[in-house]
C-alpha cells in the first residue's frame, strides 16, 4: 500500500501562496529600520538589508512557484493550516534581524523576541534597550503593529469561519456588517486598516505633544495601539516619568482593546453599537472595578496620594487586561493582593476583534450567562430558560464551544506551567510566565520576569516553550492544536 | 403589600427534621471520645458530656417541633437547602468540643477544625497533636469518618437528583442499580455502610498488625478510608517511619477514592463494572503517571534510591489526588517541579461516589471527550460526532452542565485566592490554600501551610474564608451558591 502524499490530502498551494505574500510584505517592512540605521550611520543597516533580501526573495519564490493564484474558496482544513503556517513563518523570518544584529541573540532568544512581537505579547529577552540601535527598536515596534492589525483582520475574517471557541457568535455579526453597511470583506479590512492607521497617528501626535522625541512617539504609538508593549527603554513608559504620557497610553490601550468593527459603524455615524455593545461594557466594567480595588489598596497600605495611586492603579490594570504589558512603575512591589489580582487579570483579555489577547471578554459574558441559566435550571428543572448574547440566543452547542475553549485554556496553562517548573522556574515565575505567554500580556510576576525584570536569563528550553505558548494563545489554541490530531491529516 | 413569610415560600419542616436527625446521630457519636477521655482519666470528658448533651437536645427538639415526620417527596429547592443546612449545622455543633476543650481554640479555629473534619479536608489548626487528649483525637477521626460516609450517600442519593455539574450522568446508573440489583435506596445505603465499615476494620487490622497502637490504628483507619487525613501526630504518617504502614495507607486511600457502588456489585460477584469503569481507569492512570514523574525526579535530582523514591512519590501522589492530605515526608522540599505538579493535582480529585473531593475524574473524562469532539467538528463541520461516557451519550446539555461546573470552580478559586491575598497571604500560600480547601485536600504549599506546616497562624478572617471554601467544594459549589440567587427565595 502506498501512503498518500501530503499534497493529495490537502492542496498546499493556496497556503504557500499566502505565506509568500505575507513574507513579501514583511520584507518590505524591513526597509524603515534599514533607513533608520542608515540615517544614524549604524552598521546594522546591513543586517536589515540582508534580512529584507532573504525574506522578500523567499516570499516571491513561494508565490511564483505556487502559481500565484489566490484560491477562491479555502476548505476549513486549509484555513487552519494557513493561519498557523502564516504566523509561524512570519515569526521565523522576523527573527532574522534579531539573530544577525550586534546584540547577537541566540536562536531561542531571537525567535522568542520575534514571536513576542508579532503576537503583540511584548515579553523581551533584550537587556539595554536604551542603547540598542534604532533600526532594531523600530523593527520591534513594526512587528507588534503588524501583529495587531493581523489579529484584528483574522478575528473578523478567519476565526469566525473556523468556529473557534464560540467565535461563530461573531459570524452573523460581521456578515450583518458586510451585508448592510459595507459590501465586501476587502472593504471592511481596508476600513479597519484606515482606522488603525488613524489611531496610530493620533497616538503618535499625542505622545509627541506630551514631550516624547518623535522616534519614541512613533515606536510607542505603534506598540500602544497594538496593545503590544515593546518600549524603547528598559524602564518602559516609566522612563518618561510623565503623568500626561501615562494617561495618553491608558486611553489608547483601551481604544486598542475595543472591537474595531464598532469603530467603522461609529465613524459612519452610528454610535449606538459602540455604546451598547455588551462586550465593551463588561470590558470597561472590569477595568473600573480592578482600578478601584488597586487604588484603595495603594492608598490604605502604602499611603500613596489619590492622584498618584489612581494613575498607577489604572495604568497597571489597563496594561495587564489589554495585554499590553507596559509598566509605569514596578507593581510587583505593591504587596500580596496586587500580585494575586494581576495574576488573574492576565488571562481576562480585551474584546474579540481587537488587538488584545487572553480569554476575551465575550467568553466571560457568555459563560456568566450560561452559569446563571444553569442555576435557574437547578432551581426550576422543568422551566425553559434562554440566555442571550447581544440579542442572539446562546445555543447549547455554542455554550459547549466556549466552555471547551476555557477548559483547553486551563489545561494548556497547567501543562506549560509544569513544564516550565521542570526547567527550574520557581512557582510564581512558572505560573505567571505560562499565563502571560498564553494571554499575550508580556511581563510575568516575581523578581525575574516581573515588570522590572526580563526574560533574558531563563533557560533556552523555557524560551522555546514560551514561544509556543504565545502562538497557541494568539491563535486561540484550537487553530494550532487541531493540526496535531491524526484525523486532520487523513485524506 | 405584605412580604411572604419564609415558611410560605418553602416548607422548612422536613429540612429542620433532617437537621435534627443528623444532630441526634452526631450527639451519639460524641460518646466514644467521652469514654476515651474517661478511661484515661482526662478531664476533657466533661467537654464531650456537655457537647453531646447540647447537640442531642437541640437535635431532638428540632425533630419533635417539626412533627418528626419524614416527608415522602422533597422539592428540588428543599433538597438544596436541606443539603447545605445539614452540613453547616453539623459543622457548627461539631465545633463545640474544640471550642470548649483544653486547647482553647478561637471560634474561627474551632469551626475551621470541625468543617475540615466533616468535609474530610484534613487541614488543621491544632499544634501539638502528639500531646492532645485522646478524646479530641478520636473526635477528629470520627468527624472525618462520618463525613466520608455522608458524602458517599449524598453523591449517590441526592446530588444526581439535583443535577449538579453533570451528576445526572449517575442518575441512571444508580437507578439501574436499584432496579436490577438491589430493590431500594435504603438498601443501597445500608450495603454501602457495611462495605465502608468492613474497609475501615480491614484498614484498622492492617495498621495494627504493622505495628501501630490500637488507638492510632483505629483513628488512622477512619481518616484513611474517608480520605480525610487527620492524624494523631503532627508529623502525620511520617511519624511511624514505617514503609509497610505507608503502603497500607496507599492501598486504602486508593480504595477510598473508588465509587462505592462498584464494590456492591463486586461483592455480589460481578467484578466487571469495577474493572471496566472508565472513571476508575482514568483515576488509576493519573496516579500511575504522576508517580512515575515524581519517582524519576527524586531519582535524578535528589539521588534517592528507587525503593524510597517510589514509595514517597506514590504516597504523595495518592495522598494529594484522593484529597487525603497525609504526608510521609515534606514534599515541599522536593523542588520546583513537584510543587507545580502537586498544585495542579490538588484539584483533580478521585471518583464521584467515593469519599474524595475536588473536580472529580468523571468530569475530566467528559470534558476530554467533549474537547476531542470539538476538534473533530472543527475539522469536519458537517459530520456528526457523538461522545459517550460509560456507553451513555454525552448530550450538549450535560456537557454544558459539566463545563459550567468547571468554570464556576475556576472563578470561585480565583475569588478565594484574591481574598486570601488581601488578608496578607503570599502568592503560593494564597493560591494553594484556596485550592486545597476547595478540593478538600488538606495541606497547602509553602513553608506556612505545607505538609510540614499548619493553618494555626493564618489570620482569623482567612480561616472563615477557607471554612466556607471547604463547604463549597464538598457540596459541589452549585448546591450552596444557588441559595444566594434571589430567584431561589421567590414564591
Amino acid at each position: 500500500m502506498r501512503l498518500p502524499r501530503l499534497g493529495e490530502v490537502l492542496d498546499l498551494r493556496p497556503i504557500l501562496t499566502a505565506a509568500g505574500t505575507v513574507l513579501i510584505v514583511l520584507g518590505l517592512f524591513m526597509t524603515p529600520p534599514l533607513v533608520a540605521d542608515l540615517v544614524i550611520g549604524h552598521p546594522d543597516w546591513q543586517v536589515f538589508f540582508v534580512s529584507a533580501g532573504i525574506t522578500f526573495f523567499v516570499g516571491a519564490a513561494l508565490v511564483l512557484m505556487n502559481g500565484g493564484r489566490e484560491s477562491e474558496q479555502l476548505s476549513v482544513r486549509q484555513g487552519f493550516l494557513l493561519t498557523t503556517m502564516v504566523w509561524l513563518v512570519t515569526a521565523v523570518f522576523a527573527s532574522i534581524p534579531f539573530a544577525l544584529s550586534e546584540l547577537d541573540l541566540t536562536a531561542a532568544d531571537a525567535f522568542f523576541e520575534a514571536m513576542s512581537g508579532i503576537t503583540t505579547t511584548g515579553a523581551t529577552t533584550i537587556i539595554g534597550l536604551d542603547y540598542a540601535p534604532p533600526g532594531l527598536l523600530l523593527w520591534r515596534a513594526i512587528l507588534q503593529w503588524l501583529g495587531g492589525i493581523g489579529i484584528i483582520v483574522m478575528g473578523i475574517a478567519i476565526l469566525p469561519m473556523l468556529n473557534i471557541g464560540g467565535m461563530q457568535l461573531f459570524r452573523t455579526e460581521s456578515s450583518d456588517l458586510s451585508d448592510k453597511i459595507l459590501p465586501r470583506a476587502a472593504q471592511i479590512a481596508s476600513a479597519i486598516g484606515m482606522i488603525y492607521l488613524a489611531l496610530t497617528l493620533a497616538c503618535t501626535s499625542a505622545y509627541w505633544l506630551a514631550g516624547m522625541r518623535l522616534f519614541d512617539a512613533v515606536a510607542h504609538a505603534m506598540t500602544t495601539i497594538a496593545t503590544g508593549g515593546y518600549s524603547t527603554y528598559d524602564a518602559s513608559i516609566g522612563f518618561f516619568a510623565s503623568p500626561v504620557i501615562e494617561w495618553i497610553a491608558i486611553v489608547f490601550m483601551i481604544l486598542g482593546g475595543i472591537p474595531f468593527v464598532l469603530y467603522i459603524q461609529a465613524v459612519r455615524g452610528n454610535r449606538r453599537p459602540l455604546m451598547h455593545d455588551v462586550q465593551v461594557r463588561w470590558f470597561l466594567g472590569i477595568l473600573v472595578c480592578s482600578s478601584i480595588v488597586l487604588t484603595l489598596w495603594l492608598y490604605s497600605e502604602h499611603r500613596w496620594g489619590w492622584h498618584e495611586g489612581l494613575r498607577h492603579a489604572v495604568f497597571a490594570t489597563v496594561s495587564i487586561v489589554t495585554g499590553t504589558g507596559y509598566a509605569s512603575t514596578d507593581y510587583g512591589l505593591w504587596g500580596h493582593l496586587p500580585i494575586a489580582l494581576v495574576f488573574f487579570l492576565m488571562c481576562v483579555g480585551g474584546c474579540t476583534g481587537s488587538t488584545t489577547g487572553g480569554i476575551k471578554v465575550f467568553r466571560l459574558v457568555v459563560v456568566y450567562r450560561i452559569a446563571r441559566v444553569q442555576a435557574f435550571r437547578l432551581i426550576h428543572p422543568n422551566a425553559v430558560f434562554r440566555s442571550l448574547y447581544n440579542n442572539q440566543p446562546i445555543t447549547d452547542a455554542m455554550a459547549v464551544s466556549v466552555l471547551a475553549f476555557l477548559f483547553l485554556f486551563a489545561v494548556t496553562f497547567s501543562i506549560i506551567a509544569v513544564l516550565l517548573s521542570w526547567y527550574g522556574l520557581d512557582y510564581l515565575t512558572a505560573m505567571s510566565a505560562a499565563l502571560t505567554a498564553l494571554g499575550n500580556v508580556g511581563p510575568g510576576l516575581g523578581p525575574e520576569i516581573g515588570p522590572a525584570g526580563n526574560f533574558a536569563d531563563l533557560p533556552q528550553g523555557a524560551k522555546w516553550i514560551l514561544s509556543a505558548a504565545m502562538l497557541l494563545g494568539r491563535l486561540e489554541l484550537f487553530t494550532v492544536l487541531v493540526l496535531f490530531a491524526p484525523m486532520f491529516w487523513r485524506a
